[in-house]
Order: structure tokens, then sequence, then C-alpha cells
């Protein structure tokens, strides 16, 4: 029974969710869903975005919180169009909260859409958003078993972002065992290796998602 | 109509979590349900605990998983029951779950049964397993604003447990703006600053979890 209501569910979200890509895509407004554990650096990645590619792209962000809106308030300072959606107890976004949020954008105005999901390795792979494709995220002092452990999310992202690579000095987490995980469930995906806060890695980041932008347009 | 389906599955949720609490009463046995975030330490502190406590009280452990058994092998060592729950997708364990892999411990020879979550600080919240109590962790790397945006984790929960504190000197963690927020959710809550790794501020832990054992046996 539980079975099938969670069928219809992502039945009736995936129906929502072809709707929002067409609708973004005649924008032509690339949609990035990006996926990490609490705490791990997605609003850093934004910051550091932000900060390198706000005059090159017009950024949003949807972001999507339990509850407050203490990422917002981290990214308003970029003075970019950002709108919050609280799931109010919900573990993950769904594209019909998605397509509810998208009118309060300036579609023609925008160039890269970015969708901070509720911070969650589980559910947000579950759902299609609508989102041009999906980006994961862990950080170092998570360790190094989250591919193995949560492969559904590394098997769907087009990017996998390693974040707090400054950190692996103080903890045990094994680089090589990581590598090998992801390899395996994931082997042809670019992964990127940062720290937010120092600053290091990021050029390869914003290079691969300025060639998102342009592979995008060709291809729409 | 989704809020409906969400109620009945709580309502059927609550009503086993109630059976598996009696049973587990009637055979003195105290449960505490752990809860965190992915990588924030939870089968770190159950190392220490066996380690300690493993001569001292009979531990036995509900391992939940999405997939793999990674956890579980990680505390074979301690020669101790382990049972794994592999959730093949869903993102925290309920009471039905637990109940069907009681009869896999004898529970007459089990002090403390600790079910280590599904790494997830939302939904693992919202469930009752039938547990004596729950259990808060979050490890300093996630950042301070963790009780803020998860709040109703850190409101249902007996105890607090701050572990990687060895890492706060390479973060921007500030434990002032954490302890407010949590003052705020759940002022009375004992908090426990931890190192699992470097082996820090444990014995409270170990000390509290013990008079937990001797005031449950005088309750029920």
């Amino acid at each position: 029974m539980e079975i099938k209501i969670m069928r219809n569910i992502l039945d009736r979200n995936q129906n929502k969710a072809d709707e929002v890509r067409k609708l973004l895509e005649r924008n032509n407004v690339l949609m990035a869903n990006l996926i990490s554990s609490p705490g791990a650096g997605k609003t850093s990645l934004l910051e550091r975005t932000c900060e390198e590619l706000g005059e090159k792209f017009r950024i949003g962000v949807i972001e999507g919180d339990v509850t407050t809106d203490r990422d917002a308030r981290r990214l308003k300072k970029y003075n970019i169009p950002i709108v919050v959606i609280n799931t109010e107890g919900g573990c993950h976004l769904d594209s019909h909260s998605i397509s509810k949020v998208l009118g309060e954008f300036d579609l023609n105005n925008l160039d890269i859409l970015f969708v901070e999901n509720v911070g969650n390795l589980i559910c947000p792979s579950q759902f299609d958003l609508g989102e041009t494709f999906k980006l994961a995220m862990v950080s170092t002092t998570e360790g190094d078993d989250k591919p193995d452990k949560y492969p559904m999310l590394f098997r769907e992202a087009k990017a996998v972002l390693l974040n707090k690579t400054d950190l692996i000095p103080y903890t045990n987490f094994s680089y090589e065992s990581f590598r090998s995980d992801l390899d395996r469930i994931n082997g042809r995906v670019p992964l990127f290796e940062i720290s937010c806060t120092a600053g290091s890695g990021l050029m390869e980041w914003f290079n691969w998602i300025t060639e998102q932008v342009a592979s995008f347009r060709i291809k729409i």
C-alpha cells in the first residue's frame, strides 16, 4: 500500500518536474539542484560562486530549508533574487514547491538558478525538481564512506564537490577509499576537490559551471 | 490528501511504538534512539561507549542504514549483538522495522539497546520507535546553526552530544551562538561536548548514560 502511494507521489512529482524543465528551457535558465548533508557547505559554495560569477551570469537562488531563512540571509549581500521554501518538517523539496515559486523570478533575466535543497542525502536524490542536473556535495569531515552509503545521490549527480579538503589533515578521511567507491558508483563523474573557506580548488568548479551554461544553451 | 496519509502513517507508527516500548520495559531494556546528520560520529560514539561500558552493561545495537553494513562491521569487534536494518531508500527507521528485528535479540540479556538511526536530522525526529529517549548528535564541522535549523530534533532529545570539538580551532563554529539557540529551543537539555576521536569529554557522557539505566530501572 505504501509502495503504491509512494509511486503515485513520485509520478505526480515527475509530471510537474517535466513542466518545470520545459518552462526553464524556454527561458534559457539552467537549474542546478545542489544536494548535501546538513552543514557540508552548500551555502558557502553559493557565496563563493556569486562572488566569482555574479558579474558574468545572472544568478538566482531557491533556498530549501525545514525552517528559518538563515541561508538566504547569508546570500542577501550579493543582491540576487532569492526565494525561500520552508518545508515545515518535510525532508526534501519537490517539483510542485519549485513550480509554485518560479513565478517570483523574472526568468527572462536569469542564467543560472541554483536550488539549495534541504540538508539530506537521501530523499532529495529521489525527487526530480525539473533541474538541468543534480550536484552532490560532501565534506571530508563527514568521512570517506558517503558514496558507498548513499549511492543513489552519487549515481544521479552530474558533478561531485568534495568540500573542506583543508580539514583532511585533522581527520581520518581516506581519499583513496572515497575515490574508489565513487569510481565504482559513477566512474566518469567530475570531482571537484575544494575548500570554500580556504578558497582552494574553486577555479575548476567555476570553469565547469561556466561550460555547463554554454553547452546548455547550445543544446536547447 | 498527503497530510491525511501522513497522519495515518504516524498514527500506525505510534501504536506499534507503544507496543515496542512496553515490550522493552517488561524486559528491563533501555532503548536510546541516536540521531544525527551523516558522518557526525554516531558509530564512533558507540565504539567509545562499547569500549568503556561493555563490561558494565550488556549492550546491543540496531544499525539503520539506507544500504551497506559498514557501521555494523565497525562494531563487530566488541562482540555484541547487532542487527542491521537497510531501509533501501527510506530516510528514517520506523517502529514497525524495529518491532520486526527485536526478536533477533535476547532481550532478557540486554541492558541498553542503541538504535543508530539513518543519517538525517529531519524525519527520524518525527518517528517514535518505542525508544526510552532520543539522543541528538551534531558535529562542530557542520556549523553552529543546526539547532535553529532543525529545532524538532533538539526539542525532542533527552540529551545533546556536540562531537568533533577538537576541530573547532579549524572552523568558524561559534559555541556562543550554538548554545544560545539550543537554550532557546530546549533550555534544560544536558549538552556533552565531546571528541570521539580525541577521546575528550566522554566521561560525562558515560556517567550520564549509566545514571539513565539506573533511573530507568527504578521507574519501570
